[in-house]
């Protein structure tokens, strides 16, 4: 299994937000839509062995964690403005017992970073950020990585201390928008399980 | 100079298409918004190294041809709504004498894909395709390469043979949306840039 962990630090934490104005009144959704194609979306299909876990953090009703399951999803399409919508009805959910399922494949449940990072445990996590192991250098295992990430505004120090100092790694030189380096991570894990 | 061309074969070449639907009424005008964005921006930046050609191919008007100068864009913003809009624009413009200015850093003209192909001439030319030499081990200029790429169709066949088929290059094993064919191709450019 292949995850993604995307902190959005603005991401507005209820349905109201216009699908029009994703950047402003979504709080940067937008970033956490482009995110999901990223991590799901190959050439007409839907990469199944990958779970993305948006931690949304911004006004009004903060924390909200959304895990989006690829062996479950349907009719994701690539554009942004469909992803919003699927993002928003989640918000919608009653998240006061549990986690709660929303469209297929896609569950919402009160939880802020340092409670998603617990169920998922410490073994195959790392952090992409700039300041680490070249990715091409780093090892971790292609078949079962946990990759976090932030924002625009990257992790913030108290989230940064959730991880480990060596499990960080870096696509590259040139600082990436978050769905770029899942992009990159992803090209990373394709080609080594091809030569696997 | 990097440089990507990229094909929309049922883009719509009027500046009647809605922005809440560019997959529809644009005829998957979103695929190219997030190539223009793929290719432009970093985190906080726009590549300014980098020249984007979209041919647009749908109806009613085609063939128009969109250049997007990273030297002098202003005001790109990474959501796909807001590069729609500036593609919208150009779109209203009237191309039959020669290539004209619309926002700034964006030019529109009435030029098919042989035409847009002869004014780069044929040097430093690649076509990103699954069936070719791997990225990574591909020979080219990292300061000076142009990569044509299609949309969801692909290229037609009678656009391949613009191409020599020596010049094919491949971003790994798994068919990827072209928007992220794009991202990893500069990050391989950033990779082999940072060791010169």
């Amino acid at each position: 299994m292949r995850q993604f962990v995307i902190v959005g630090h603005r991401a507005a934490t209820s349905g109201d937000f216009s699908l029009d104005d994703m950047p402003g009144s979504g709080g940067r959704i937008d970033i956490l839509a482009r995110c999901v194609t990223a991590a799901f979306l190959t050439s007409f299909n839907i990469r199944r062995d990958t779970r993305v876990r948006l931690v949304l953090l911004g006004q009004p009703d903060p924390p909200k964690s959304i895990r989006l399951e690829g062996a479950e999803l349907r009719y994701l399409n690539p554009d942004e403005r469909s992803t919003g919508a699927l993002i928003r009805i989640a918000l919608t959910a009653d998240v006061t017992h549990g986690e709660r399922a929303s469209t297929r494949g896609i569950y919402v449940q009160r939880a802020s970073l340092r409670e998603v990072l617990l169920q998922i445990g410490e073994e195959s996590l790392f952090y992409l950020d700039e300041n680490g192991t070249d990715l091409r250098d780093a090892t971790f295992d292609a078949n079962n990585a946990t990759f976090v990430l932030g924002d625009h505004l990257g992790l913030l120090e108290e989230e940064e201390v959730l991880i480990a100092p060596s499990k960080r790694i870096s696509v590259g030189p040139v600082k990436l928008h978050t769905d770029h380096c899942i992009t990159i991570a992803h090209n990373e894990m394709d080609k080594r399980c091809s030569k696997q």
